[in-house]
């Protein structure tokens, strides 16, 4: 397993816990003379207990610690995209999916990155164009028509849901080009197997180990009594076409871009994928599920 | 049973095929001799084959004739909010679950009620106040706070829910004022028995009998996996405190307010209730329900 | 509120800490100068311990404590059958729907109604005949056919379900005699508010107030998509009707009888009701639910 | 691909439509100058009519017909168990999963076999085994236990349920030796893909798409509120631990084995697969499901 160089840390920085824990972490790796760099909201939030570097660029990072829940891994996982570097990550105490590590672990997690005695997890993202093809060699090179774009890569899920709470949607769904169903619903989820802990579940997913190839289509609050949540094979081209009114297009929990009427949005496994360094189990995150309020 | 002295029209008044059903209804009160009267939309769009009278007041209304689905006969039970009533409800072919007869029984059912041989079925609707307590005599009377008001009266369901589609609402539930429930979720919604064929179901309640006296309350993609819909006794007081960031409240499919951090609103069982002519069967309706696509 | 005159004790006999729980609760009748007589199964376990006597006939028994879980309690539902005896429902520790006080209440419990200082609550229950109509005067009384009977109440629910694992099931299920819905499916519940709980809350059923005046109707694993669970009218007569294979009636929890293909089973709300002395509140053993394993 | 050089026909002989389509294909065969062989049942139904020849051993068999719905495929699954047969399956017009043709295109479905212009689709099948480890070189060999041995393969599913209606199960599920989780339920379904549409829907279970590597495990009724389907990886190994009573192990419809408490029944992905002439789309299929009484 590769030795971390320099180690890339990215924190929550709205409360006292978080600080410190990334505090202690800084002044752990000093003293076993790892060399480091701060993401600009802990730079800015530490900048009178450190003088530390600003990691402003990826590019030389080779490992990642990811001090908060799962909405900071998210942003992590997003910093890094394209790029193989493995990510600590420890919870601060609550319930996540995504961390691995307890804020009690986090030294023997570094320690066990430090002697390359550690396994990584590699994690499926979902990757999205807005109104352009796959196969369409031109893709993101065209001039950008009212609404064609590329969208982040998703390592939990997509969700593209009606702006107006008020009103149902209506979606077709594709799958490798074929009409697979009509759906009128708030809103659809496309999730990865990383993301069938998270809102998917909520909205009625089945549980999936992370190794599953698979995508996990689910309707939010669907007219239909015989909608099901779907699982597709990891292969597929999944096309989402719009066929009433506005839609949302949140990606991990962050709003992306407004689509419309005729818009199609297609989705296929993205290229590159998150890293995780792998501590806890899978199993006993679930279940830790079941006790969640 | 009470006969008819003067009938109001609602219709929709956006597609041809109802428009006719409006005249022809007309028509047909006409040859027998009966006053009517329309109400705005429909008025207008008739303006020019007809010579009607304006229903500005329900006062001298003594029945309805509801000429649409299921969302004008939500609109004509708010027209004639507080007064007996009865409404003849009739659907233009899609399937509708308020709406008790087909366009081509609307003679018939006219029919009846000018014999007075008819059958009234009387539905319950579901009260609410915001920031206010049923028990303040002074409700409605004081000088508006910055958010304290009266609802419309809901006859199928009032949805609280995020209007920030990307984020999780939490919400405490008091009945009879014991917390019963902590909920995270995307929003709640309390139905009526009524309300329970329509989006109660697509969120996963149960289907119930328009006669029993109930509430439903079901959390719209609960966070906690252990949530399940709830069916308090009719005579309970129904409190949801906001616990974080601001909601809609959306009644019968119409956005009535916005309400925020701390804010309450208590529901309860309204003193009047909206009156049908009674047509089809429950049952028949409930089958059609699976089949609708 | 009625004074305890004579206390029937009905209590788990399977283990050591039910059999302590019920002789210190006869000491501490005794001690207050109360008559008590005990249930078979618990007077032949602690005969060696105590002088009692048996409670072979409820006539003259004014209370029941039970001590247990649910299935105590439904023991003694069944064993009181038509008479309006309150019951104080005791539990081990274990999570129990229908008991009322933790056995570290007992005595306090049996203060309040020794003092007449309580309240009861009065449990619907649920009654069923077997190829008989509830209009038929003569039914009970006519000679028995192959499978007609009444069967016993059911504080909970009756399940009828295939007693051939492999095969599924088909039922027509009438409501006031209208045929309501075809359900294939591995068997059907009909609960009570009570029951809703138990065995219904696992097949998807809703949680209802015990006041609600109303059925639930579950299919179990039903083959239609679109199958929902059904909340009745209180007042209603559900006739469930077997249209292939033969099936099991189990009335909360135990196997009462066998039906055939043709057979039908017809319920109503029983004339008679089981009376609990209320103890803890509804939403705090609903929280419990939640975190049952 | 393959062309066929002896044609097994297995078809449902209780109804005459079935004998009347197995009649017409062997005579559509037979103008072909295709050699074919028929299944027991079928060659008795038709030995009237037909001096066919007995398939007593599918070891000659190039290719099978199905004529019925998807129990006529299991068996035929069961039938060539461990052999590389495809099968063309014809459904009588009931809705099935399992099937790839109507009636009316049986004969078009041979001439796209004989001409060799046709698609396979491979299906994972389960591997189960009582008492055994799937890594212990003698499993099989060794004289039986009281309760130990290989069981057929599932093509759709394994159900574990209680052969005791009115009492609940206690599972452990470890998959790759992991406690996963502690099940308390009516049973417990370990479904391939495939299985997905069958029973597995019908207990809360998600669609699949056949080409996922995964299987399902989707408890029955389960008293654990926050229990949900869990989709498992198709290289692990599920074992169940069966803690209390006794329970009956079913295979695609058939009860195959009695377990007991401490019996364990472990699975994997088993080494051999069902062939299928490819036919129809999966998600026309899908769509009618939702259609399905």
């Amino acid at each position: 397993r590769l030795k971390p160089t320099k180690i890339g840390i990215i924190s929550r920085f709205d409360n006292e816990e978080s600080l410190n824990v990334a505090y202690n972490t800084v002044k752990y790796l000093e003293s076993k003379g790892i060399a480091y760099k701060l993401d600009k909201g802990i730079h800015n939030a530490l900048n009178n207990r450190l003088n530390a570097n600003l990691m402003d660029d990826i590019q030389d990072i080779s490992h990642i610690i990811s001090i908060g829940g799962d909405g900071t891994v998210l942003r992590a996982s997003k910093l890094i995209e394209g790029n193989e570097i493995p990510i600590i990550c420890v919870d601060m105490g609550t319930v996540g999916f995504l961390t691995e590590f307890g804020k009690e672990d986090v030294y023997s997690a570094i320690d066990s990155v430090l002697n390359g005695n550690y396994t990584i997890e590699k994690r499926t993202k979902l990757s999205g164009l807005i109104n352009y093809d796959f196969n369409d060699k031109n893709a993101g090179k065209k001039e950008l028509k009212e609404m064609q774009k590329f969208i982040s890569d998703a390592l939990n899920e997509v969700v593209i849901t009606t702006n107006n709470p008020a009103k149902i949607m209506d979606f077709e769904v594709y799958i490798n080009g074929i009409l697979a169903e009509n759906v009128r619903a708030d809103g659809i989820i496309i999730s990865t197997p990383n993301g069938s802990t998270a809102y998917s579940l909520s909205a009625g997913g089945p549980i999936i180990e992370p190794t599953v190839d698979a995508f996990i289509i689910v309707p939010i609050c669907p007219f239909k009594l015989s909608s099901r949540p779907l699982v597709v094979d990891g292969n597929s081209e999944i096309k989402l076409k719009i066929m009433k009114k506005s839609a949302m297009v949140v990606i991990d929990g962050n709003k992306e871009a407004l689509v419309s009427k005729g818009d199609e949005i297609t989705f296929r496994k993205s290229n590159s994928y998150t890293y995780f360094v792998k501590g806890s189990n899978f199993y006993n995150k679930v279940k830790k599920l079941s006790l969640m309020e």
